[in-house]
């Protein structure tokens, strides 16, 4: 097991990722924006690279995991991005939410350089990826999947193949995260009826949990919309509301009319207006209470 | 175990859920508007009563499953509504899908004539009905339902106690409904996408039912995604409709805004129009890939 | 001009419209459920009578401006109705925004007595009810809208023949008054657009007044829309949610999918439930500023 | 008079409008990607350039009058554009449809090299454009619009000053025609309703165009609801789209919440994937009519 990892992006999501393949036994070295943020995991025995080319020069397989499209191409192609290492690596798994459209453009600009360019976007919070059971959507070369599995593998507990375009992964990813907000809205709707009819959120998450919405989609949810512990959010509603925009490019380049993709962005940016934007994504439902009357 | 039971309402859930409590042994008297749908039955050994009122008079307790709020008030209210009978009955249980003004109305009316009415709709299709794995949303007087119990048990795997209110069973029924109808807009959207997007709906179903959407009912609709086997309908689109305008009457009254329920009415309405009355509801999703161009 | 001539509904509207009746000198009688608000124009020289059925006893052509169908409906079918009048009148003008259901049903009565019955609701705030201009949607019986029309030219300055079918003037009203609901979200949207991009909506009021939008119905609404004046309502918000509920039904029963009314009853519900049941119901607008951050 | 004008884009909108002004007495050069389209003008007196930079060396001003941002740029900053000129312009004019993004960019970048960029997007179809008759939103700086306005006085009878930012301008002309396609959809949704309940469209028009609705905008497109003649269009439904993507993009930056704006998309969207995309844009109506049952 000798293979040289590196990881980029040690956020709330990437630096417990990293932490599992450490834990893993892979030799893992580890570039981050800001190095503080890289010191725990420096003691837990991870060597430190200051740029992203510098760590490609010193790994075989590198994975990124970082906030947004701007971002990973400045890792990818910015000044001393990974393209511009002397060194080549031969896989980079990109583990982040971007649109399908970079997904392309990177996948072309590293086979030009004789790179593998993997799509590997998880679904999970950030507990699930201390857990190390994080599930991802794979995409990308057969061979440089193979190889990437046993990496992925210390992260998570179901690794699910999306053939060999990259893109697919990414699209795949949003559509992911556009189920999650089209659930929270209809959840939303039926839990503020049933509230104002006398029924709590508590009985229908114990009713429909344990009958027809025994998901754990719903598991993750019921609780947040019973306690509204909307503040403490895991997932960010301003990236919510980036996915569902990426989403929204996507299915205007498809011409595929998406109505209620449409209805959650008009409550995302809402919510940013009522400046929510570092609740949890779920704090729609909050909207959704108080259109209703209630607090 | 001689409990004397009463069921009104063969249709193709009525007949099954009647067989099944006639299974478990209880004596059994069965009513129907039409008689030929009772023959089967009657062979199998129940008795037959000539209207709601001569089946009341011979029973203890009896179970109606009608298909809207216009036929159980008949059957309750009518010339020979059971509420006409000379012997009284003790408990009626409602099992249909009806207005909670209408269960609070019979709720009363019961209550002035010494009957306890139990209000006790069903989740399931057809076929659940006939493996007597139905879950019911009970609710009403607690003697009552305790009484009543062991009869729903031949039908159900589970009963949900939602409390005291008859209505609020109702209520609930109707929100399970817009749940369930709510996430085939979800899917049917996401799916469209993908597919356009070149994955099948089949890999995103794979992929799905392993993961966050592991629940019954996303394992009930993906394989009618799949297969886009809309015609073959278990529960017909314009008894969809019906319920979710049950539902917005419920809406308009505590004045909640429901978004998603108004663009759940236009797809059903638009579907009726295109002569979809008959077909599965989730055919709100032949629609969805229609408007994106696909057929 | 011996037309003698019954006046009912004496509020905001119906007021300024008998007393113009009166200055053009038919002599009229008036009946209001709360005598107070008629003693200016007894003064005036206006007859008070008790009851409707007094009322209608003592004329020969009734007019009813009443808030709804159940105040309209108990005018004429109460126990001191219209219809139990001992004389008999010979036409009732009901000039309210009610169902086309119930004047259906109210047609059939009235021919069942003997008495024709027109619907004529009026378009106009009022301040034009007062200056006599409002305009008329007519139907009804052709020697009736014959009898009615210099009664009704008092009041107005156009009168639309809307056909032999009082329920489709009830139909027409409500679907000018959701022409009139579309154009002011429409405006609403687009104002906020504006202001967030730097163009205030006094600029946008004066650019549009003059060209694509230069109709009454846009000089009435930009001054609202310009000064935010939505406290001092002409028309309720309440009175408009009940008249796009009303247009709901017409649409459910004839299967027409309508998107933007149900938009404007999301909005306006939204609304009901910020306590802004007595604004002006462009006070939607107000909501569509609010949900982008202004105030 | 000497001012010497160019003119680009000879559109079915651009053509009439550069034959009006060369009517008006201007010395004017055209251009446009396929000469073809410039024979007749020619013959008119017209001179030739065979590219934006040429025509740009023998003009004071210049127009460009194109379908969409790539094609603005193009002429503009491409290699033969009008940057690229060996003798300096004074005032660019752009009269197209753009992104108000690309009007910040080009006043920049024009203001670079010395010249003053006016964006002047037109209100009006073709038949307007011909007869000289359209109305035109002007913005940019004061000066050159002092110069412009005799130039664009020869197209139009109304000129609206929307200050000295280009981009503003650009947001109006978008907001303009979101108002257009707003009103559409209410009177189409209007429409339908009223039909089925047996009033004809051309009876609404009549009773609307002399009323509350008596606008240019209305006087336009009434017409077309009632001859139901979308297949001739004069604004086709793919420009509409492209012009409701512009204003979202505005609307995303902005965070306004425009659920209307969402609504017309989807309905251009779904008109696109039923092959309508060279229809006029009030097509949407037939769509309405179409998820309501009629033909």
């Amino acid at each position: 097991m000798d293979i040289k990892v590196g990881f980029m992006g040690l956020g709330s999501m990437g630096l417990p990722m990293a932490q599992n393949i450490l834990k893993g036994g892979f030799p893992l070295s580890v570039y981050n924006r800001t190095k503080e943020k890289a010191s725990s995991i420096i003691e837990q025995g991870a060597k430190w690279a200051s740029t992203p080319a510098a760590l490609a020069a010193q790994c075989d397989v590198i994975i990124s995991m970082v906030s947004n499209d701007a971002a990973l191409n400045e890792i990818v192609e910015g000044p001393s991005g990974i393209l511009s290492s002397s060194k080549k690596l031969s896989i980079h798994i990109s583990m982040s939410t971007v649109s399908p459209e970079l997904s392309d453009t990177l996948e072309k600009k590293h086979k030009e350089n004789g790179i593998a360019y993997l799509s590997a976007p998880v679904t999970g919070r950030p507990e699930r990826a201390q857990a190390g059971t994080l599930w991802i959507f794979l995409a990308g070369d057969s061979h440089a999947k193979k190889t990437a599995t046993p990496i992925l593998e210390e992260m998570s507990t179901k690794i699910f193949d999306l053939g060999e375009k990259p893109s697919q992964a990414s699209l795949f990813k949003l559509c992911n995260n556009f189920m999650i907000l089209g659930l929270i809205e209809t959840m939303s709707e039926a839990a503020t009826m049933l509230e104002k009819g006398g029924i709590s959120t508590e009985k229908a998450a114990e009713v429909w949990g344990n009958s027809l919405f025994d998901a754990p989609i719903f598991h993750t949810y019921f609780p947040i919309l019973c306690k509204r512990s909307y503040k403490e959010g895991g997932f960010a509603l301003n990236l919510g509301l980036k996915d569902m925009r990426l989403l929204q490019h996507c299915a205007d380049q498809a011409q595929v009319p998406m109505p209620l993709l449409s209805e959650l962005q008009t409550k995302l940016l809402a919510s940013m207006n009522l400046g929510r934007e570092k609740y949890d994504w779920s704090a729609i439902a909050l909207l959704t209470r108080e259109l209703a009357g209630l607090s």
